[in-house]
């Protein structure tokens, strides 16, 4: 009986697709099934009719032409590359990627494309590699399409021995993202990351086409940025000299990822979440590491802005005010989640300050964000906030508001309902901190709190629109992978994000209703391509699963 | 009312124990409250009763004057040790560390003393550090004794500045493992390990006095160790020429690990898991890659030995011979879990194996096992096993067996009703990989089969009495963590073991009973001092509560 199922193995395994290492897989994409090889001599030139070439898209000639002869990913199959010697062995070379603008394109920046408003950015572009040898070609309405291709046609080529290959020439994508926002936020002030952690993810977002750095860089735990005005925030605040962002660390750090087509959006997250603001200014701060925390606060310690005041809500304002002018991008966020009652109950300060002014505790806070957002709007920004602001205390904020939802994916009807646009970064799918344990002390059975554990295989489950009328769809962004870093420093960054954050990457690249089992094998290529580049991606199956694309499906 | 809260910060703080740095918690120790420094030309002396030094104490003692001066562990507290400075900056100086053991006592290398039978090795250590100068002493009855003391040394350090520095001498110290037997599992079967991984990991061991490398080298994905005689299972059965374990490798390996009080135990599972023996031997093999694999295996591929072929079964016996001629552990362990009996019951030639010798299945398993385990016996071995062999199986094993309880902690007191040795190894408790999702492909719903994730705090709970009568208590020789590899390649062993295999580490070598809540700051402690010695342990809680102790403990 087991002859029959041997012989089953060998029928089904020729009718499989061949697996290609796109990832996001482009929008539309053909491909053949001739062997090319990568010349020795292959390189990539810029169109005569591109004036000015920006300097960033030569360093991205300059990266891709690095990348496409050291990646050295053997193809994913058992003899990692072994068997395909005789289709390769005589095939035709490519010599020459040329890159070109659609006529009439302005020529911007990559970065400056990148730090347009999201939903202008031109991010689409078209690349074709003959099968013949013939020069490939990317072409696009911007510089930042152009990055786009560059960054899909490294994903083209296999390397066994000293040949670099793809075995299915020609191939021709036509590209462009379902989404304008494809995000990835990274906590860094439960733990402080060197610079080089966050260059190295920024790398790893370009690589999948995020194009948003979400980037809750202070809390309650330390206030590591240095802000122009307010540097006593972070002379206190931070966990110590040699843990904050210098005004030269974050104009590098915008910098490094514009120029990978990564913006940055920074949050400030208020009025809650603020306990570092008591270390320079504790007459800001209400409830600061009050006891039991639980009371005061969703983790230690305790402490928010005492928003009914008035210095401190205008300090706050002219806070977004400087860090506006830190930061290009179209998007700052004010943060606004898990704002605690009793807190501001408690607080004498609070209660005096409304008593005096005759205001409720939500029309304080409605003002306060009133504030710290017309600070924004004033330096030509759009705020963010999240969905507590829109959801639980219903302020009257801008219409512009975008707002980021990350209770549960439930909640995406009732802010659309109102009227706001929309970023999917909903725990139950996108969170990738979950079912790691709890970290509190004292609490042996201390599970964490949106367990289980998020997959790429359930995140790519994933439907943007769940719930909503299709008069609202236009109000969804995107969506964005996040990491919250209680559990997370410099030693497990790398592998708790990647290469599951490529999950939702796809989503919102290449749109809902993918195949998982479809796209695993590319999962896979992009995995170990990421290790191929120094970037410590986990493997999501045994070695034996990896080059042995279905078998370690459930119903193989 | 926060005024009061303020007070009560302070009076909670000035009664809070000191928190020291020792993991696994010493048996006995006391310690004072006087400051003293380590001199610049601190050295450790071997005591010259101490005739024909073996090199392995040499290197010992080399390394622990190395971990000494580098190990750059700032205390934990708010200034990492700045306010440390007026306690110690006039203290006492320690210039000397002297070794030396009981008289009479034997003088076999570390190694040696290491690779004795489980329950006949001596560990015990008594260690001295006075606080006016004279020198620190450590005396045991073995040089294990001596490098476990030595161990302990080098975590009573703090280093501020240019100083290093303990507040909390006199120290004294007397101290035995409370179980013999402390493990650490690894795979390196789903995905192979390079050498240089292993020998951190054994490090890492060391650092936290588990003595017992469990090592799964070989499964149905790949067989990865090289055996004189048998090389053909490597040559066809590995992932790859450079990805497996050369005889070399294993020599390096194991008097790596001697040397720091690690033994090996190899494990060579069958019947079951064994498909990597068809790429070498196909007819070795029931039901090889059969599918649906689920109907054959736990997990893919599926294969098993034909274990009623006595040419199998001969062939496995001699393997065992050769790999016990390998490893100089008392220990080896044949494995025996998950044997799937369907493969058996459609397997043609086990089916005529079983008829043509009038043999059940049951029957022909306790021939194979038998086997293999007196060709281990005669090469003065100790077999272990898996539970099922027992508790499913009732086999009639050596009453020295050592039997590895994994499926759940509740089968242990069956396993103990039979007479035979326990190590815990169950998944409930000591599994590291449960939590991470499910990895089985086409399957976006899976979650982890062992969920939730086990932390720190909850195999700290461990009692390894439990459901045991206390006739039954020396059968127990202790615990072990578990890594399974599925999701683990070089990329997260580090982080995925650490720092979560040290609380199994403490249970058994301190004893059951600890309080997490207490442990917690002693934990953060070890953690960053691993991560001081370059081993990627990731962190506990948010680095605000690590230096912080209690603070975020949940009912602070």
């Amino acid at each position: 009986m087991l002859h029959t199922a041997t012989v089953l193995v060998a029928s089904v395994l020729a009718v499989l697709p061949s697996v290609h290492a796109f990832w996001p897989k482009p929008t539309n994409i053909t491909e053949g099934t001739s062997a090319l090889r990568l010349a020795f001599d292959f390189h990539i030139s810029i169109s005569p009719d591109i004036r000015d070439v920006p300097q960033d898209l030569y360093d991205a000639v300059t990266q891709t032409q690095t990348y496409v002869f050291t990646d050295d990913l053997g193809r994913l199959v058992v003899g990692r590359g072994a068997g395909d010697v005789s289709a390769f062995k005589d095939a035709p070379e490519l010599s020459e990627l040329v890159l070109s603008l659609t006529p009439g394109a302005p020529v911007l920046s990559i970065t400056q494309e990148t730090q347009k408003p999201v939903g202008e950015r031109d991010e689409a572009y078209t690349l074709s590699i003959p099968s013949n040898g013939s020069p490939a070609t990317i072409t696009a309405g911007s510089t930042l399409g152009l990055f786009r291709g560059l960054t899909t046609f490294t994903q083209a080529w296999y390397q066994y021995e000293s040949t670099i290959y793809t075995l299915t020439a020609p191939i021709d994508i036509k590209d462009t993202p379902a989404f304008p926002y494809r995000g990835l936020l990274i906590d860094s002030a439960r733990h402080y990351f060197p610079v080089s952690d966050l260059l190295l993810m920024i790398d790893a977002m370009s690589w999948t086409k995020i194009n948003e750095f979400h980037w809750h860089v202070v809390d309650s735990q330390s206030f590591g940025l240095q802000v122009p005005g307010f540097m006593e925030l972070s002379t206190y605040g931070a966990y110590g000299p040699d843990m904050l962002y210098t005004l030269a660390d974050v104009e590098y750090i915008v910098a490094y990822a514009g120029a990978r087509g990564v913006d940055v959006i920074v949050e400030i997250d208020t009025p809650g979440h603020t306990a570092a603001f008591a270390d320079s200014h504790s007459d800001y701060v209400a409830c600061n590491q009050a006891r039991p925390w639980a009371t005061y606060a969703a983790e230690p310690p305790a402490g928010q802005l005492r928003l009914a005041n008035y210095t401190v809500a205008n300090y706050t304002a002219r806070l977004f005010s400087a860090v506006a002018d830190m930061f290009p991008s179209n998007i700052i966020s004010t943060g606004g989640d898990e704002v605690n009652l009793v807190c501001y109950q408690d607080d004498y300060e609070t209660q005096y300050d409304l008593n005096s002014t005759g205001r409720t505790l939500n029309g304080a806070l409605n003002d306060f964000v009133m504030g710290n957002q017309a600070a924004l709007i004033e330096k030509g920004k759009t705020p963010a906030v999240w969905e507590e602001m829109i959801l639980d205390f219903n302020l009257t904020l801008s219409n512009e508001t975008i707002v980021y939802v990350w209770i549960s994916s439930d909640d995406v009807a009732a802010v659309a309902d109102k009227g706001y646009r929309v970023v999917h970064a909903a725990s139950n799918y996108f969170y990738l901190d979950c079912g790691a344990g709890g970290w509190v002390g004292d609490d042996p059975n201390g599970d964490s709190w949106c367990d289980p554990f998020k997959t790429w295989q359930y995140t790519y489950t994933f439907d943007p629109y769940a719930n909503l009328t299709s008069d609202q769809y236009h109000l969804i962004m995107g969506g964005q992978a996040n990491i919250w870093t209680e559990q997370t420093d410099s030693s497990n960054i790398q592998s708790i994000i990647w290469p599951r954050a490529a999950s939702s990457a796809e989503v919102f690249w290449t749109g809902p209703g993918g195949n998982g089992t479809a796209a695993l094998p590319r999962l896979h290529a992009l995995t170990f391509r990421m290790i191929q580049r120094g970037l410590k991606a986990i493997p999501l199956q045994p070695y034996w699963c990896a080059i042995r694309a279905h078998e370690c499906d459930l119903y193989w």
